[in-house]
This record gives C-alpha cells, structure tokens and sequence, in this order.
C-alpha cells in the first residue's frame, strides 16, 4: 500500500504484578490506538518485573526492533519501583534530584493531609540526565521523553488516567509527522442479532475487491465487528476508507447499528432520544443484564424507564400481570408470556416501548423440549405494534445471556427504526 | 526464602492481530498459573507480530532472561501463519514434512467435509527436526517441545481450548520436578466495603511480620483483593500459606467475604443457599447492575426473587410503593426512600431479604447537596431488621455504580452473617 514504511514503536509494560495469573497490562491497548493514529505501527509488546537488569534486556531487544519506545509503570514512590533509575543506567546517564519538585510534592502532603512525607517518596523527584520532563497534573510521578543514537523513550505512569493525561498533553502534539507520511485510518462497523458467517458470506465479495486493505472480523456474544483499515497519506487514506465503508454499507444497510466505540446499548439509546420515546425492560434469564448495559450509558435516564426482573411465575403475574392460564398453557419460556411480559412492562412504567427477555440460561432447568438455551423474546410499542420470536443459542451460561441481551437490544432497535 | 531459584520461563504470543488496538493476549495468564502450580516463574511475556525477523529477535531475547520459553499462537494453516518455520530457522534446523499427518488431514477433510483440503494446509504437517509432537486431539495444528543449549521450547496453538488441552496432557506432566523443589502457592482473600488504605493500616504489622512473602494488595472498584503466596517445597509451603493466612483473617475477620475466585455475588448467593432465604431488589442508579451481577451465577434462580429497576419517581412510587410525601419531603436519593424502595421489594416479591440502591451516578443530575456519587442503601429483612446507610463516592459514572453494587451486596451480606 504505502511507499515509506510506518514508524515503529515498542511498548514497555513494568510491574511483577503484572506478571501473575491476574493482572494484565492494558494500557499498550489504548497507546496503541494512538500511535496507530499518527502513523506509528506498534511491532512489540512486552511485560518485564520490576528488576533493572530485565528492563534492561528488554530496552536492549526493543531498541533494535523499533525507534520509539514508550514504557509504562514503575514510577512510584515505593522501593520496588524502578523504572527511572532502570532506564538511566541503560542509557548510561546519571539522574538528578529535582529538590523544587520535591519541596512541592513535600508542601502537598503537608498542606492537604497534615502528614510528614515519607522520606522514600523523595525520589519520585528523580529526573535522568538530558530528560525532557512530562508534567502530571493528576499525581506526583511526572514522565520523561530521553532520546539516544535515534532511538526516542517515552516513560509514562502505570495508573491509565494519568498516562492518558501525559500522552494526550505532552507526547500526542510532538507525534504529527506532517500530511506526507502514512497513517492508519480505522473503521469498525457494528452488527448485532446475525451470526458471524452468515455476515461473512454477505461481503466476501467486497473482501476481494479491497484484498490490499485487511478486513477483521471479530465476534463477541450476539455481535460483530468488521474492523476495516487502510494506511497511505491522511487525506488518502480517509476516501480510501470512506469507500471501502461504503462497499459494506450497501451489502449490509441497516444491519450496522454503530460505528468504532458506540455500544449496541447506546446505539439504542441514540434511537430513544430522537423519537423522544422511552423503553421499559422485563427481563428473566437474562437477570437484569440488559437494564445494566442501558443505564451505563450516561445520560439514560432521558430514556429509560425502568425494569422489573422477574426470576419466578409468580413475579411474572403479580408484577407484570402475565395470566395464570398462559404460564399454564405454553410455559414461562414462550412467545406467549414474553408478548405479556412486555405488555406488563410497557403498562407499568407508562413507557412507548418495551421488551422482554424470558429463556433457560443453564446450566440447570433445560427439558428435552425446550432446551438450556431456549430464549424467547418479544417488543411491543405503544402504536400497538408487537413482535415476538424464538431463538436458541448454544454456548454457557454467560454467553446465552451475552447473546440474549444483544439480540433484545437489537429487537428494539429494529422496532424504532420501523424495519421488522 | 528458598534456597534453590525457582526456573524461569518467558512466555510469547505471536500474532499481528494482537498488537492493534482490540485484541489482547490472555493464553499467557492461564499459562501463568499452570507454571506457578510447578514451582516456574514468569519473568517476561511479550507479543510479536507472524514475521520471521520479530519471532527470532524475541526468542534470542527470551533465551537469555528464562530457561523455559513457550509460544502461542501462529500454528494456523494460512500464509501469515509463521511460527514453525521461525522458530525452525532460529534454532538452525530444517523442517520435515510428515506425509503420513498430512494424509491423515487430507483424510479428515473428504470424510468430513467432503472436500479437497486445500494446499496451503499441508504446511500443518511440518515438523522441526529433533522437536517432540505434541498431539492436539482438538485441531489439526500439533504442538512441539524442542531443546537447544539448555533452553526448552514449547510451542502452541493460540486457539485457548486447544492450547490448554495439548498443555494439559503432553507439557504439564513433564515439568513436575519432584517433591524436593520450590513450587509456588497463593491465597486471594476478598473484602467489600472497606477502603484500600483502611485495610493496609490494618494489615501493616502482618505485612512486616511476613516481609519474605509478597503480599499485594488490588483494589477495583468496591473490592480489594489481598493476594498471598509463598514459595518453597509444597507441603512446606502449604502450611506456611496456612499460617500467614491465618495471621490476615485474625485481623480482617468476617470482613472476608470469600477466597481465590469467588466473587461477592456468589458468596451473597451461598450464605443465601445455607440460610435458604430469597433475595430481592430495588435499583434506581445502579440500574439493573447488581441483579445482573448476581444472576450471572449458576443456580442464582435458587434464592433470586427478582428487581423493579425504578428510575423515575412515578416508578418508585407505582412499582415499589414509595410515598409521594416521602419523595417530596427527602427526596429520591435519602435514606427514607432507600428504606421504603427495600420494604417495597421485599413485599412485591415476598422475599425474605431485600436491599435498596438510589444515588446520583451522573455524569448530570448531581447539586451542590447531593453531589455526583452521593448513593443511599438500605436492607430489610423478613424479621424486621432494617438499616440504611449513606456514602460518597468518588470516580467517573461507572466507578460509582460498581463501587455501589458492591457496597450494597456487602450490606446484604452482613444482614445475613449478622453483623451490623
């Protein structure tokens, strides 16, 4: 694609912690995305204790691979943090004591919480040698930008706000390269309620026609993602792109409900607000899963109205009103009782649409007819519209309940953009 | 604490759609906790892309930090697919290709399939000359364990499934070192409710009393985890992680909700089990999290009753019984809504306990009263106990509404161990 080659970077994660059977490093996630926007392609990702002669192989081995190097963590006050003295001893350069920085950070303790600092977090005012010094706003471990034999290090926080901070102050304006070199430009095209081959099989043949530019698709419980790219010069890469989205668009129209970072849930959310409608939720299997992924949508309650969960029969009737004769007649997981369900939720809360969810999760309750996986749904609007249908989806109890929450959010969407 | 150094690996996953910003390795931290059960320690991982160039750099690297180093990932039948013959060409050995395995998949696919196994799959039957074939009853990409001066190599698919299995059956028998040397065990104790820096004041002196053994303490959002291990032979260490745990729970107590991976929901759900109580819900900010969070375990529908979502006065009012006079007089976010919110749950789905969430989570709807993050639980319970109570928290929307969640499942907890 690209004539001259993207620049290449190295991300450093430094902690022991991270090196356990819990802890991951996810901040070389979101540099990433940053890098990638200015043009820089990361081709090494490593996690090192907090020991200097393992930073130092690593710096060794990242050095030779990449001409940026961004490190994050290892900069407290504590003994085991070691990530500024570490790298001043690789590049062979004495650090210093920046008392001003220290008598603030002093004058802070003092000042706020009335206690004497501890004399080990004097060397958080540690600067190496011939360091740029990159201001923390949020905490009291700054970060530094060292350069050696054209090799750039970039050392930032290992707590995400304040690295986030950092970068976005001090590091993001000095990576624009100018409108001649390459960068990557993304797209992620969101589908939920299909399964992944079904989508496959739809554009394979826009695949082909873009085979230069690579094409992901990646799938989570009930949804997914297309993520396109393609690198060149800026302004060429974004109608390079803009056409490649627009290949996928006419395959699969209102299928996409979000792009990049939108949630299905705030997807349905921005639906809600332009109609001026709110949604009401009665949820059995799924146990609130859907209530939860609305409302972490800041800014729901504009539109959302409410939920009852209800596990048992008797819930069903006496908080939604679902009759006796249809738990009776067709079961608590049926097109029947989801249709009453959602009514009852709809009446309760005075809401203009509602949905409901009732299934077997599992791992127990699953009968040879109706099976751990067995869900079914319905919508209803206050126009009188109505729909219900009947899935089953294979997987644990999780995913059953991840796939049901998106396949209702999808029911709803569809349902306010008047597609059945 | 041990005299002899426990060995170490370094643990790398290749592949290029790990270094973007979506997807993330997490291979190595299950991988992680099968070495420690072995008595190896971690002491780096990284992430390469499939190039020859990078696989090499990173395997000279890991040679010199760790006598073990295990791959994952790159074993694939596509083009990008890279690994064998990477590390192939780094040790300085050819690659044979097996007739017979191929044949054998060539097989697979007629008879299965019936389809020609394209070309491009034969490359799954390549093996590096001295290596062990690590049989993968799960796929048609086999594993290898190679040696070379002193460092193993054990190489494995990326697909989880496959790579545990082939690491269960064929790795892990193979690195138990006898009853003679160092394995590692851990203990995680979980706390709910109680601040980060109010348990470390608490646990100093044990801290100090243990120094050879590193504690580290993990805070998320309503939750602390105090994560222990030892090292040393294993019945030694055994008794040894009996003895330092038995320090922590002397002081923290029934502050413990549960151990390893237990989370606070199922231990709320196992007291409720013992007691055979029901449970249920009343939730305005936290909007459905902390029903969703307890039915995301299996069995939940034992002791779940069910949750009115409310997040609108009408809602508290209509659904849970809360007195307009107590809206207007206290507002929705006091202690006597809360109170009334619990006893209404308790009521409509005549439950034996009930507990209530109400707060402002923002990002709006906060005033200089009740800023954002100001939240009011309350608990009920069959026999009449009630208690309310008010916090703040600090953080963005969906720290407050994790910290909430767990706050309230706390309280549930202590009505139930009965303790105040």
């Amino acid at each position: 694609m690209s004539a001259n080659p993207a620049p290449r970077a190295a991300i450093l994660a430094i902690g022991t912690e991270m090196l356990g059977p819990f802890r991951q490093d996810t901040n070389s996630l979101w540099l990433t995305r940053q890098l990638e926007a200015k043009g820089i392609t990361v081709v090494r990702k490593a996690v090192v204790p907090d020991e200097p002669a393992e930073i130092a192989r690593e710096l060794s081995c990242a050095s030779q691979a990449a001409g940026w190097i961004f490190t994050t963590g290892g900069l407290g006050p504590t003994a085991d943090d070691l990530t500024v003295s570490s790298v001043a001893a690789w590049l062979g350069v004495p650090v210093h004591r920046d008392e001003q920085w220290v008598a603030a950070m002093r004058e802070r303790w003092e000042g706020k919480r009335g206690i004497r600092m501890p004399a080990v977090n004097e060397k958080q005012g540690d600067v190496p040698e011939g360091a740029r010094v990159l201001e923390n706003p949020r905490g009291t471990a700054p970060g530094f930008w060292l350069e050696k034999d054209g090799v750039r290090i970039v050392i930032l926080p290992g707590v995400p706000s304040e690295m986030r901070e950092i970068f976005e102050r001090c590091v993001a304006p000095h990576l624009d390269n100018g409108a001649g070199e390459s960068v990557t430009r993304r797209r992620v095209l969101r589908i939920a309620g299909m399964g992944e081959s079904a989508i496959e099989e739809l554009v394979a043949p826009i695949y082909r026609k873009w085979s230069d530019d690579p094409v992901t698709i990646l799938a989570s419980p009930g949804e997914v993602e297309l993520h396109l790219s393609t690198r060149g010069q800026a302004a060429a890469a974004e109608s390079r792109l803009a056409a490649i989205e627009e290949d996928f668009r006419a395959v699969l129209g209102n299928r996409i409900h979000g792009i990049d970072g939108e949630t299905m849930a705030a997807s349905v959310g921005r639906l809600l607000l332009e109609k001026k409608w709110t949604l009401a939720l009665a949820e059995s299997c799924t146990g609130g899963l859907v209530s939860a992924l609305l409302t972490d949508v800041p800014g729901s309650s504009r539109y959302f109205a409410g939920t009852v969960v209800s596990y048992s029969d008797a819930s069903k009737r006496e908080l939604l009103g679902v009759s006796a004769e249809t738990l009776r007649d067709h079961g608590a997981v049926s097109d029947e009782t989801a249709r009453e369900m959602a009514r009852g939720a709809l009446a309760r809360f005075g809401a203009d649409v509602a949905a409901s969810i009732t299934g077997i999760a599992g791992p127990d309750g699953g009968t040879p007819e109706k099976p751990v996986g067995t869900v079914c749904f319905a919508v209803v609007g206050r126009d009188g519209r109505e729909e219900s249908k009947g899935r089953f989806f294979g997987g644990d109890r999780e995913m059953v309940r991840r796939t049901s929450a998106m396949f209702s959010l999808e029911m709803v969407r569809r349902l306010l953009i008047g597609t059945p």
